[in-house]
């Protein structure tokens, strides 16, 4: 192994000093005035939390030449120390494995695709292990310890567990992930639900940064919805949240495989569109790809097979701000590549549905690729190197 | 007046002062160590935040003879002090006024129903102003001043502002009710939103309580709904949040004044089931009660009339567990009356339309009379008098 990680630990992660790392993480270097200003904490609060995240290197705190509250005398930021240890995060899609190499900054350093030829366990498991070698290999060149590894995974996951309880995509049940990969990497491992991780990058550096509620929906071979309430990523109270895909826009709609009829995913899935597209143009089709070229060309019926489908997420999203009041919505996942074609009733349904001021929430779409998502799972990991005590999680 | 509640204020509410004072308020009485167990703080800061609370006299602490962690050595117990202050609270409903006056720990020391024989903004003012008079009249016959009045209206409210933005069971629309009624009253006023007034009431003393996540579903004249998460109640950043009456659950379904077809309202909602009732039966049906009686005389599809609410009310609980995944669902209202021809419905629509393990969530019913709602009006009027700076919400 390049590094010892196990010995690499946080100062004890009291509330407030997790509050003001995540902070001084995601607003950059602010004075600690500002940083205790939005962590809404006191002065004292904040020097409290501050002195052992510097006496461990975690923070750094640099005269800031060009703030000069008064003459002669430089303000000093706090900033987070990103060369102080190093993340890994990997993002499992049913084919394919995509790997980065961060800072403690989550800046990616490095990153890494690798197909996946076997979705069982045991075959996923040596990919990952074999792209974190690489990684490792990478990232020994520099002095920094590797702290933890993220793995991110579409389905029912329960974090605090480590375990992937359900994974239609790569149809896994019951998956003790977390476990599995630490005795294979040596490394703490977090697992979490893809959607959810990608979440917490878009809170602490994406579109979601410094809002309080937001929603991210992820529209793909699944429709899924990161949520963001009080600050904090939902996760549910049995592992279950977010769940758009499964909300039911039309009883008498098609059926989903979660036993329902209609959900939006059942009508927007790429799977979905796929399948209705063959049966409303009477041809051939195998992938999304060819699905919106038959749209593009024109052929009858194509273009409202995507119009139904962005009703149905229009409406999903006005569901979703009618009971939470998001300040914003981000729409992203591989589908924004046919966005074009159902934008527009995207917007019309929302705004059609969402009940009285919840209309006035933003609505916008982003394209995240993958190593964003993979991102996002190094993020979950910095998460709990910043927040569990030292042990927890470690395999 | 019978007392100068613009006198009465309350130790500086920082976070950690707000957060002891609800924990203590909530729990009862608690050891220092179990009330910063529960709230999330150091000894340090709970011993902080207890001495001004202590000092200001809203805190007491006695020695608690059954609990002695040494022998000879009685634990000290840190409970709130009931006799420090009174509230108010007043619940208005199309046709009713529901007030009652707590004590600091909202325990109900009187209620008062009075007719409400015009909606109009000032006349329910005046009804609101007669009901204050006649409540702070019993109030001067004990020392502790009245510090604060809540008044809960069903609709749109934004509490902040302290404005009924729209308010479809009293026609109103951009009521400035808090400035207004502390001009008339003397009182600082806080309004809010009914349901979510209730939900504090349930979280702090009632279903919720030490929940993190729960929903309340209120079934009546609307289909309301108050969001726990994260341990606070969901406002939502364009105040609205909780509109469980406005997911659609069948888009052929009847018209609803949202605009939208098949709501949960538009199906379920009392009106709803009187109008469909008489379509049904063909008979006079002029409100809940008579509804309910045809159903129970088995008179042919008044039985499935509930059946369809049912399955609509079950539907959009499980809307609310897919997205939000709360540890358990508490269904009140007036709806409840007819609890018995709707519940089995509900259960089996939620169980079938719960995606996975959010169908683990706990539902239950429980029985809320309006003074429960009014008590909820106190609880925010008690919620703004412990967070909110000295001189906001003070007309
Ligand atoms: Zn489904
Ligand atoms: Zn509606």
């Amino acid at each position: 192994m390049p590094s010892t990680p196990h010995a690499e630990t946080f100062p004890a992660p009291t509330p407030a000093v997790s509050q003001v790392f995540t902070t001084v993480l995601s607003h950059g270097p602010l004075t600690r005035l500002e940083a205790g200003r939005r962590a809404g904490l006191s002065p004292a609060a904040v020097t409290k939390a501050v002195r052992p995240l510097l006496a461990a290197g975690y923070l750094a705190e640099d005269a800031d030449e060009d703030a000069r509250p008064t003459p002669g005398r430089p303000a000093t930021l706090v900033r987070v120390n990103g060369e102080r240890a190093l993340f890994l995060g990997v993002k499992v899609t049913g084919t394919e494995l995509i790997a980065v190499l961060t800072d403690l900054c989550c800046r990616i350093r490095l990153d890494r695709r690798r197909p996946l030829p076997d979705r069982a366990p045991g075959a996923v498991l040596t990919s990952i292990a074999g792209l974190v070698q690489e990684l490792l290999a990478h990232a020994a060149e520099s002095d920094a310890p590797v702290a933890g590894l993220g793995i991110a995974v579409s389905g029912d996951v329960d974090r605090a567990e480590g375990v992937v309880r359900y994974s239609p995509f790569l149809d896994w049940r019951d998956v003790p992930l977390a476990e599995l990969a630490a005795t294979t990497t040596g490394l703490p491992v977090t697992v979490d639900n893809d959607v959810r991780a990608l979440t917490v990058a878009e809170q602490w550096f994406g579109a979601g940064a410094g809002l309080a509620g937001f929603a991210l929906v992820t529209v793909g071979a699944g429709i899924g919805c990161g949520l963001v309430v009080h600050g904090q990523v939902v996760a549910g109270a049995h592992g279950v949240a977010g769940e758009i895909g499964h909300v039911v826009v039309d009883p008498a709609g098609p059926e989903c495989h979660c036993g329902n009829r209609g959900c939006v995913e059942a009508i927007a899935g790429e799977s979905a569109i796929v399948a209705r597209m063959r049966e409303v143009t009477g041809r051939q089709v195998d992938d999304s790809a060819q699905a919106v070229a038959l749209a593009h060309e024109g052929v009858p019926g194509a273009r409202e097979v995507y119009a139904r489908a962005g009703e149905a997420i229009g409406r999903g999203i006005a569901t979703v701000a009618n009971l939470l009041g998001p300040e914003r919505v981000i729409i992203s996942g591989e589908g924004l590549a046919a966005y074009d074609l159902f934008a527009g009733r995207i917007r019309q349904a929302f705004t059609a549905a969402a009940f009285g001021s919840a209309a006035r929430c933003d609505v916008l779409t982003r394209p995240l690729p993958f190593e964003q998502w993979a991102r996002g799972a190094a993020a979950v990991a910095i998460q709990s190197f910043i927040t569990q005590p030292p042990g927890i999680g470690q395999g």
